[in-house]
Parts: C-alpha cells; sequence; structure tokens
C-alpha cells in the first residue's frame, strides 16, 4: 500500500504538516558510491519556491540519510532517510478541518479513515513525492553505472503543446527554464499561460513526456509484468496524474496497422527499427529502442478564487484557499516522473538480471 | 509475473497452439453460487468466430473447472480451471519460426529467453486472456452480490468516436451489435470501417470506455495502491494496450482548474458531486460516484498483406500472414476490460474489507 | 496463500477428491531441458501404494503437462500442469460429511469457510503435495546445474533415532529401504514399528532430517528473508509438520557458545569451518557448509480404530476410519521435504542472482 | 528482504551504529489510541542494560513518531518512527575491521555485499529488533481491542526447563524477575546459570515459550498461509533463533496418534477439545484453543574470552570482544518473540478479515 517495487523498492511515509517526510530504499546493490550532492540536487528540483510559477512555501528539504550507508558507499542494507517539514503555516488550513474541498481527497479520506489531517492535505500532499525523489535519486546513481539514462519535460501546458517527435528537441535544455520544457519558445508561452491562470487565481494542467535510452532488450515480464504496464502503474501513482501512454498511444487511434507497424532496419543492431510508434516496447518487453511515454496531469484542485462547497454534514459553504500553491505541477511532476521510472526500471532490471548468468554464478 | 491481484488472485499459464490455456484463482470468498452457464457465456463474449468482423479461428473455448467448486458452491479454496485448444492450424505459422514479425514479440522474447514458441505467437497470443475471462466471470458474481455493476463499450474505432459524456448511451446496448457500441449509428460506421481495413488486408485500433456503478466510497489505497493506478496496471496488462486515462483525463488538459473541479451536491448522498470530472476518484479513494475509464488499443499488427521484415539472423526478408486474424481487436476486447476491471474492483474491495467492521469481529 | 517463492514461484490448487491436482510454476529459467522420466520419478516417491507401509490407495500420478514446455525445453512461461484423480473411493468418506474428526481441519474448514468438501480431507488433504513435488521436480533440473544438490531421509520414527552427526550415513542409500532411511538396521527397526503401529490400528510421527550440499556462499538476506527462515516456512507449510530446526537446533539447548561456535579452518576455502553447529547459515546468510535442517511431523489423526468425536452440532458420535491411510507420513514426506527446499533454494539463488552481475550486464 | 507482512506490514532500517534504527508500520487500521507510554515500555523491555545479566549498553532507546498519528489516533496512513543510537562506542570494535568472528554473520556479509559495516554487527546486530518491538506495540494496541493476548516468557536457559504444561504457571508473574520466567524457583536457578557462565567469559542458549489467548478460529489459511508457518517464519526471523515448533512438536515425537489427538469435549463452545496437543492450529487454521509454540535460541556467538579466528585474507589470529555483550539473549528475547507473534496475528486477523462480513459491507 505504501510500498512500491518488487527488488528495489520504496516504502514511503509522511503527512503535509506532520513531523517529516521520510521513506526506506530496499533491495539497492552494495557498493554503489553515494553521491549525497547529486542526490539533494533531484531534490531541489521538486522543492517548492523555486521560481514565481511554483508554490512559494519554502523549504530546505534537507535529506537526512539513517542507514545503509557506510564510507560513502551502500551496503546493501536498507536505507532509511528523512526530510523534516518545517515551514508548514498550519494555521493556513485550520478552517479545512470542517469542511470539504472540492476535488481533493478530504472526503474520501474521512469516509475510508473515519478521521483525516487537514493540514496541507495530509497524506495526500504532493509534499510525499519528497520520498519518491529520494529513492529515484539512488535508483539513478545505479542505473548511470549501466548505461541507461532518463529524461522528462514538460511537453504541454493547456493546449500548448510539443510536437510528438521528441527526437526534434535538444534534452539537455530542459533545465534552461522554468517551465522545464527543451523548447525555449514553447517554454515561455507555456510560463505566460500559467502566470495568466495564476492571476485568475485559477489552474492548469498538462502533460509530461518521459524518454528512458540505454535499456537493454528483455526487461518487462510477459502477462502481468510488462514494462509499459509497470511504468504506467508508477506514473498513475503520482499525485493528479489522469493519464498515461506510450508510443503512439492515444495520438495513435486514428492509423492504420501498416502506418504504425515498426519495420527492422537492415543492417545495425539486430533487431532495431526504422520508424519506433510501439515506444521502445514489443509484448511488453523491451526492444532496445527507446523507451518513451506520457502522463497526462489534472490542473491543481486548489483555488485562491472562492468555490461553493459543503462542510462536514453537507451543509453550503464556501472556500477560498489562503495556503501557498500552485498553479500547475507540470513543472515540478517532471523530477518525479523521472523517479518513478528510474525506480520502475532499476526494478525491472533487477527482476530481469535474476534470471540470467545462472551458469556464471557458480 | 504471471499473477495479478493481492487478495483476489489469478495466476494464468498457456499458449496459443500448447496443450491448453488456464489458470488457479485465489482468494475468492467461500459460499459463492456458482453459475456455469453465466461463466462460460463470458468466455463465449471473447471467443473468436463470433462474426465476420473477428478472427476465424473456430473454438469451443469449454472451460473446465478443476478445483475449488464443491457441491454448486466455492468452497474458499483455490479454483484451477483449463481450456483446451482445438482449432490451432499450427502449420500455418511454421514459416514465422525462422523469422521476427514487425510489431510483434517474436523479437524480444526470442532475445529474454534464448528461444520461443513460434506458433501463433505462443503466450504473447491474445489467446491468453481466456484465463482473465474466467478470473473477471467468478468476480462479477461476486460483485453482484455486492451491488456492483461493470460496462464496458468500445467507444472508438479509428477516428469515429463516441461522445465522452456516456449518460448519453443506453449501457444495455452494447452486446446488440457486433462491435459492442452502445450507439447503434456510430456501431454501423464503425463496423463498416473495419471491413474496409480488412478488405486492405490492414487493421485498426480505437477505445474501450468502462463505466463501473455501485461501488461504494473508500476503496482503493493512497500512496501506491491508488483505484486509478490499479485499474491502470491491470488495463496495461491486457495486449495490445496503449493507454489509459480516467475522469477527464487526456481529454481535458485544456480545461482550467475551475472548470473540472467536481463540486458538491447540495442534498443527497453526502459527498455526491454536480459533475463527475474526476471519474469516481479523488485522492486514489472511491468517491461514490460512476468510476470511468478508457483504453487506448493499438492497430493488431498483424497484416494479411506483404511486410518486408528480418530472420534470425537479421537478413531482408517478406512476410504475409496466413493464419487467422482479428482486423480490429476492439469487440473481442471488451469483455476482457470488465474481466480486468471486475478483478480489480473486488481485489480492491477485500482490501479495503480487511481493516473495517473490526469490533464486529468477537 | 496458494502460491510459494518470489521469484520461482508455485501456485497450487486441488482437492483430494476433486478433478484433479496442479498448479502453475512461474519463473523458471528458459532453455532447462525437461526431463520428463526424472519428473515423473519424483513424483512417483510420493505416490501412495509404495509399499505395505504406506497407504494403499493407488494412483498413477501422471503428471500433465499444459504449457510452458516447447519442443522438450521450459521457455520462460509458466508451467501448468494437473494430475487426474482416479482411485477415489469417496463413498468411504460419506460418514465424515456429518462429523468433525479429531486433530482433523474438518472444524476449522467448515467454521473458516462455512461449508467445507468433506471427502478424503478436501484441501486438507496430504494429496494436495503432488504439486509442490512437481515443482521441486523442475527446481532440482535447475539446480543440478548449479552443482545444488538436496538429501533428504527418514531421520526418525516414535523414538528410533539416527545419530545427529549426518556424515556416518551414505546419503545414497536411502532409497533402498522403503522408510527411506540410509543405516539399514535402523531402516529395519522403524519398519518393524510402523508395521507394529499399524496392527494396532495406531500411527507414530518422526523426523525428517534434510541436507543441502553445494550452495554458494551468499543465499539468504537479512532481517526477513533469512535463509532458515525461508526453508522453515517451507517445511512448516508441509501437512503435518510441527517444528523446525537446524544446525544443532534444539539439541544445542545444554551447550555453550565456546563449545557451538565454528571456528574457522586454516587454508582451503576461505571461511571454511572446522564443524558446522551452525548449520551452513550465518546470520540468515549461507556460508559454504553443508545446510542441514530437521522437520518433526505429527503422527497421522486419522485412526483405524474407533475414537470418539462429535457430530456438527457437537453431539456425541463415534467414528473408525474406513479411507486407506499411512500410519506413518515420514516414508512419504521425504520426497515432500526435498522437494520444498529445492524451489525455495532456487528461489533465494533467484533473489541473490537479481542483485550480482552488474556490470556484467551490458 | 526488509519487509514483513501482508496487510500489516513492518519495514525496517538500521544498523547497531548508524545514525538510528526505524521502520514503517503500515496497514494498520485508522482510529486506534496511540498509547505512548505503552509503546515506550515495550521498547524498554527490551533495551539494554535492565539488569546484570544483560549487556551493560546503556541507551534511552526513545522513539520518535515521525507521521501516521494525528491528535493522537492513528490516521491509517503509515507510521513512520525512529530510534537515534547513542551510546554506541564504535571504537571497540575497530578490530573487527579486518576478521571475522566465529559463528557471526561477519564472513557471510562480506562475501554477500563485498564490503560491511563492522561496527557492532552493523545490520546484524539484535539491536536492529527495535523496530520489531515498536510494530509489535501498535499491533497488541488493536489486538487488545479485539480480545487476543500474547505471553511469552523464558522457558528453558541451558539444562534449566520449565514442564511443558504451561497451565501449572501464572503467566502475569514473568516479569516479576530479571529473567522473565514465570516459575520463581525456576528463575533463580537459570539467572545463577547465566551468572556462572558470565563469569567464565562464555554464553548460554534456551527457549522461549508463546501463549496467545483469545483468537478467534479461522485465522490461517490452507497451503502456504498456514498460521504455525506465519509464526514459525515470524519467530525464524530473529536473530540467533535455531528452531521453533508448536503443540507437541519435537517433544511429541515418541508418542502415537491416539495419545496425540485431541478430542472434543461434550458441550461448550463448539468444537473444544479435552486436551490441546496441537497448540491451537488443526490444518494450519487457528481453532479457538490456546496458540502455543516454542522458539529456541543459540549461544551467543561473541565469547568475552579469547577465541582463535581469521583475519580477511584467512590468515589466524585471535580475538576476545571488547564490547558490552549479553551472556545470554532469553531474557531481551522474550518481548521481541512477543512483538511478532503479535505482528503475525494482526496481519493473520486482516486477512481473514478481508473475505468475511461481506453482505455487510453495503
Amino acid at each position: 500500500m505504501n510500498t512500491y517495487g518488487q527488488l528495489y523498492k520504496i516504502t514511503t511515509f509522511g503527512e503535509s504538516h506532520g513531523t517529516g517526510i521520510g521513506g526506506v530504499i530496499d533491495g539497492i546493490p552494495a557498493g554503489i558510491k553515494v553521491d549525497m550532492e547529486f542526490i539533494q540536487s533531484e531534490l531541489n528540483r521538486r522543492r517548492p519556491g523555486q521560481s514565481t510559477i511554483t508554490t512559494s512555501r519554502n523549504e530546505a528539504d534537507k535529506v537526512e540519510i539513517l542507514s545503509g550507508v557506510f564510507e560513502g558507499m551502500t551496503t546493501g542494507c536498507p536505507i532509511g532517510f528523512v526530510v523534516r517539514n518545517s515551514d508548514q503555516h498550519s494555521q493556513d488550513y485550520e478552517n479545512m478541518r470542517c469542511l470539504y474541498r472540492p476535488s481533493h481527497a478530504d472526503f474520501t479520506y474521512q469516509q475510508k479513515y473515519g478521521l483525516r489531517d487537514h493540514r496541507g492535505g495530509g497524506r495526500s500532499s504532493a509534499r510525499i513525492t519528497i520520498s519518491r525523489c529520494v529513492a529515484g535519486a539512488f535508483a539513478k546513481l545505479v542505473l548511470n553505472q549501466l548505461g541507461i539514462h532518463i529524461y522528462a519535460f514538460t511537453s504541454q501546458v493547456g493546449n500548448i503543446a510539443l510536437d510528438c517527435d521528441y527526437s526534434k528537441y535538444d534534452l539537455t535544455k530542459t533545465e534552461s527554464n522554468v517551465v522545464r520544457c527543451p523548447d525555449a519558445e514553447k517554454a515561455a508561452q507555456m510560463e505566460a499561460l500559467i502566470k495568466e491562470v495564476k492571476a485568475d487565481g485559477d489552474t492548469i494542467g498538462g502533460t509530461v513526456t518521459c524518454i528512458i535510452k540505454g535499456c537493454p532488450v528483455g526487461l518487462g515480464e510477459p502477462e502481468f509484468g510488462k514494462l509499459h504496464q509497470m511504468l504506467g502503474s508508477a506514473m498513475l501513482s503520482i499525485n493528479a496524474a489522469k493519464g498515461f501512454d506510450y508510443g503512439k498511444g492515444f495520438n495513435g487511434l486514428a492509423e492504420r496497422g501498416s502506418q504504425q507497424n515498426d519495420l527492422y532496419k537492415q543492417g545495425g543492431r539486430l533487431g532495431a527499427t526504422i520508424t519506433n510508434n510501439s515506444g521502445g516496447i514489443q509484448g511488453g518487453i523491451s526492444n532496445g529502442e527507446d523507451i518513451y511515454f506520457r502522463v497526462a496531469f489534472k490542473p491543481v484542485a486548489t483555488q485562491l478564487r472562492e468555490q461553493p462547497t459543503i462542510d462536514l454534514e453537507g451543509n453550503p459553504t464556501t472556500l477560498k484557499a489562503k495556503g501557498r500553491h500552485d498553479p500547475c505541477v507540470l513543472p515540478r511532476a517532471v523530477p518525479i516522473v523521472e523517479a518513478m521510472a528510474a525506480i520502475t526500471i532499476l526494478d525491472c532490471y533487477m527482476l530481469y538480471n535474476s534470471r540470467n548468468n545462472f551458469p556464471d554464478m557458480i
């Protein structure tokens, strides 16, 4: 329920305004050099207060490693970690104790559990994605050694969208603007749209696209562990995610099989394809081409303008958020998508590895 | 890897041209009356040879229950079952032993495992979804007692699409045409498109939409067991699935938060909402409204016209399928989507139940 | 619940008098040559009617492989299998429909599930261990390639016990007598005791000892996947098992640490020890020495002489078994202990393998 | 690997001399009043420095709850917690960096992981059982509400043993002496033996017996989730555990079936038995009688007198422990056995609950 993964596993805990956010990373191979600067930098990519288009909540989000690292190396033992909450402003949420915010998890938590921590959304806050970024950063350290690299970016905000053909873009440019979009021109349009929406006290959604390069052939299991199923499950677990597709996905519905089939190249790597409409996955198994997928995010439910809603007994009331909120989750969702992709790919890699190299083991 | 679910679990086996397809259903509550006629009828909805727009492979797909049922009732013990393969025509696939079909799993299986059963796609064949339909039928027997009902239908073929607002349609009409689309007019257009595509030796994709009515509030777990994550994972495990979204999903990207938020109704069931853009799920937990989602399916990769491809060593060759194939998976995907939804909802229900009614147990 | 293992997994189904007993083996590496003669021979070791000291139920117990094997090799896909029941004599059990046998699972099944298959113990029958023997036989095929070998034998019947120091015995002699005991003299005594007990209509218990040779250093996971924990869990899942210990276990309670510590050899394999009181496991991880453990089995509950008992409403009645029963489970428990050990060791090996050879994979 | 349980789950982290020991409790029902005084008192029962027969390491072992509790109640969200290490004396272990202690996990960790935290045994230290005590204390809070109570005690030290018939003893007397044995006379003998052994710089083992009262009929799953299997797995995961049996177990091997069968009482609770040789479990399912089992613990490997051993390259060297160590684990193992029993029973209860009360849910 709060654990993800089979062999590389992350178990998380924490609420927006509790003592801290943290987790346990289990299954990481021993002997990985732990680059704490890199790990903190990955956390910094999702931290609030980065720019004028993200929430002004301002926390250092400094991660403390509690176990599993000895003299700078992973030991193979579980890595406990915690990020203490600090700049909480819980009093901003006092009025939410007694009402249900529209399109938030207030009502469902209250009904499911019979009580809830109303402060800042409690466990349903996007703040809990901190744990995923830490686990993803550790996974990236391993994947780097395997030559696997992950690139996510904002590909759509409202109806401003990049072209589906990501090969047009220089993926190293993603961090060069606050929207995290590799196309400078579109990034500027997206930023303007977010600012406009924010000025209205409103919010907007969009998509993140993610590219995984360097995966060997063979990751993913047929039937109930298909690689795209694992990636989809990972992405749909992210707060505010509403959809997932890979390869041509929903964009290819009008095409015929003769258009979408990826024909094999003559020469070069065996099995390399001319096109990659399949998104690097055939029959649930990586085929050696780039893996790519999209994640749809809804507009943030919190509104800085007045909305009608109900109190705990169902009586009408109104609500105008006082907390600090993102007008658009996309820029901060990018590192979370990468983190979940890294965790998933490493997990699938270890599962694949479990059945390989048998004769070499003795 | 071949098991799905946590408390209501299905483990499957079988290949297209092996001895049989089957599985084990584990965790079903005891004392459920087993309506074998209903179970066989669910299998018949996915069987080949139903109409001129599906494959002409013609098998009875008769299920044999091997255990777990005693005097017409479930005993709480695992239900083993098998459907024997019969009309296989394995010789139609002999030429596939030595080549890789484009956009099929031939290459990835061969690389992952070092060998493969080339006959009819082996384990990657859609024929293995038989097991899911059996497990789904048993799940429906339980869900019916709980007042939970599932309705899937073909909502798009190529670019012929139904309206997103499913309340327009009479969902009891789905089985009245071969496309399994509740709108007779659109169904006719879809059927015509499929026939046209088939005549070309080509194929076409589309979407299935699924509605779940009667779910209590509280199914789904925060963080890594979100209800839409579980549903998405289930759907993405189906052969040829390329995408999943729920509620407004990809269709709502241009909307603002003020448009998408579901405001609460005054009066009636506590927590009922005026609109349902959220698709019946808030914070990963069912909110008592209808749950609805879409699944995108790619055009079938098998072409009845000649395609260039490669042999096992990478040399160029050509391929023209001789087997019997569907020009469009959508009509037969409908019962599979329902089956996977039923399995998932029952599983989530049992997880929810595990933490409820505590004081009543003693 | 009916699945065992994490990476090499077995899911089982079946009841004593149902249609058949079977299961699904998941996770077996591809490319293993399937020696059907060996697999059937392993099943024959547990089949009834082998000798005058086992039940006279007489079934061929012929296994049918339904999937996962192609042209004599494992494909990496799940292996479905079934053994049909034949010589059931269900009428012998008709009187058990309405009463609870002492120290059997009749009462607990009825209370847990609200109904039960009373014929031959239903799911609680030892007949369901057939599935374990099949999965164990496949595991042994893989372990043989890795140089890992498993030797179980009857080490105690009633109070006739072998010496704890198994190095005295020639483990290849186990199959040379009906008791499956490598010491011919003790075997004769055990056989005589079982016959005496049988003549009384009574039953007797004992222990099986199991030795695993050739395990590499490093199997088992600290904390909740300790190797002896995994083995203990496997053994305690066998019908009629009442206890498990490894190394000196319960026999070493009177010894001091200075007596039980295993000192290192000077020279030879690094880490080799002079004694092996630890049973080949330190801190939950295999240390390269022989792994050995014992399993205690209770006397069979079924009595061929009259016992007082109760009917479904609690009224007094009497019972004298009519079915065919073993006076002692030990001889037939030996292959089941080996099977569960093989499944567990292969599973732990694959888990170990999942984190190894990382740099070699690319 | 570092997670235990299916529905009530504990994931742990930490090493003896790292920053801290902690974990995440997942699956606890919401609305449980959190009695922090009780939880700390359970930790205090296992803390070092309690008496002259335990290690003199002196740490407060104060637990900090990081999440999952709001206004004194569980919220249903995961409970993160940490106990900071303080009185570590790491320099006492500096010499262990370069050698392997006999019958410790030093060699197996080094070989498995390629490196190890040598300080105080690292992850293999008994100190990591702190996490189990915290999770067990939370489980007890829930079980108390269900009327289920757990009583463990030291039943054997060396060859000083209590009678198997625990009904002779007043289980509320267990905490009245430092050995945690409910028989004052035997306790005095055990204490004297431990002091004698300690004076020699040596160590001694023994058994803990555990009684569970108040379990409803029906906990435990047939086949691979038998209640005694789950309990055995839990107990064998505890540091230094060498064996497990339940009911008559290894002590009943000489008895015949006619002696061991538990006959039903006439009158009273349906299914109540006159004797309880089965240990409260039939066919893997609780039968409403007391559940009882034993756990064997080896003598502590650490010796305060000189032992020969090897260094990392296998060269001979000697070792005399300088750290603070228990001469006998039994007194401090008692609360750990109770904790693991509580976690297991609650987990099995929730699994049982998942399939019950179906009609009531709607």
